[in-house]
């Protein structure tokens, strides 16, 4: 007799997910990431952003096999013809997607199965700020606001509990309430 | 006699946002500004956002005909199949995008003409915080790096006082150095 167990979850292979976290508690220098991303301007409000390599587990990826080409633009409104969605946009979506995959990730491991994530994000401007018509208002989102629907096959409490943990986990949550170092070079050719 | 003068200058229509700056002034209630975005998990590390509606100059905008689609999704090493850029490295592209286009406007401002504007930026993070493996690390990025090559028809330092005036306004920058305020509610169905 033999149990054949399906080790994934919520599209999820736990057992490569416990063999990650095994791995790195016994060598951290092992979860020194760097992720990357290279911009070019290509008139107006249109630019592009070219993102593939990345370093991780104490060396350069490999598996990624092609890069990912990401478009930003302005509406008309902010001088833009839609490219793409804006920079502030693109900040919610980094928002949202992290929250979402961390409650997923974490759903998982605690053998919660997941029906439907869903999410709504909105974010509050003075755009007098950032136009630098006016120094009293700040530049980017007074406040965000995140309104998260979620289903799944365990008690409301815990489904919350697993929400909750995500937020505490989430890497892009983390760096847009509590900010982080930016250094900024430039040459000029 | 008469001059026939074109106003758009590195893509952007300097009268048209001259008037904004003007109409913004008078009427400081136009500036308030709400982006939105909603977010739908589609299996593991893969979701997506959809971007369309603003709120803007006092009326839900119009001009924007088409949805914004944006897939997230991880690497193999962070148990996805590359569904998308992952979200830390949306949030670069955020910050790439609005250093970026703030300058474009900036210089425009400015009367200078940009030939090129190009940038790398790099993000450090210890994967121990985000994983839940370790609670000393942070779960985002220690630090970011952003490196500006830019060309253009001005000297050197009318050049250098363009980026660090973007800088200075740049809404994602904002965001990213100084943090923003996020409400998170949950709703479980």
């Amino acid at each position: 007799m033999s149990a054949v167990t399906d080790t994934t979850r919520n599209g999820v292979d736990t057992d490569k997910m416990f063999a990650t976290l095994d791995l790195i508690k016994a060598q951290p220098d092992l979860a020194k990431f760097q992720f990357r991303a290279t911009n070019r301007w290509l008139g107006g409000a249109h630019n592009r952003s070219t993102i593939k390599g990345f370093y991780a587990a104490g060396g350069e990826d490999t598996s990624r096999t092609a890069a990912f080409e990401i478009d930003a633009g302005e509406p008309a409104i902010l001088l833009g013809t839609d490219t793409g969605a804006n920079p502030a946009e693109y900040l919610l979506h980094a928002l949202a997607a992290c929250l979402t995959t961390t409650i997923v990730y974490v759903a998982a491991a605690r053998k919660v199965e997941l029906t439907s994530v869903e999410s709504t994000l909105t974010g509050d401007m003075d755009v007098r700020g950032a136009l630098g018509v006016d120094d009293e208002p700040r530049n980017g989102f007074e406040r965000i606001g995140v309104s998260f629907r979620v289903t799944g096959n365990a008690p409301e409490e815990k489904l919350r509990e697993v929400v909750e943990r995500a937020r505490k986990r989430s890497a892009v949550y983390d760096m847009v309430t509590n900010g982080v170092p930016v250094v900024v070079d430039v040459s000029i050719d």
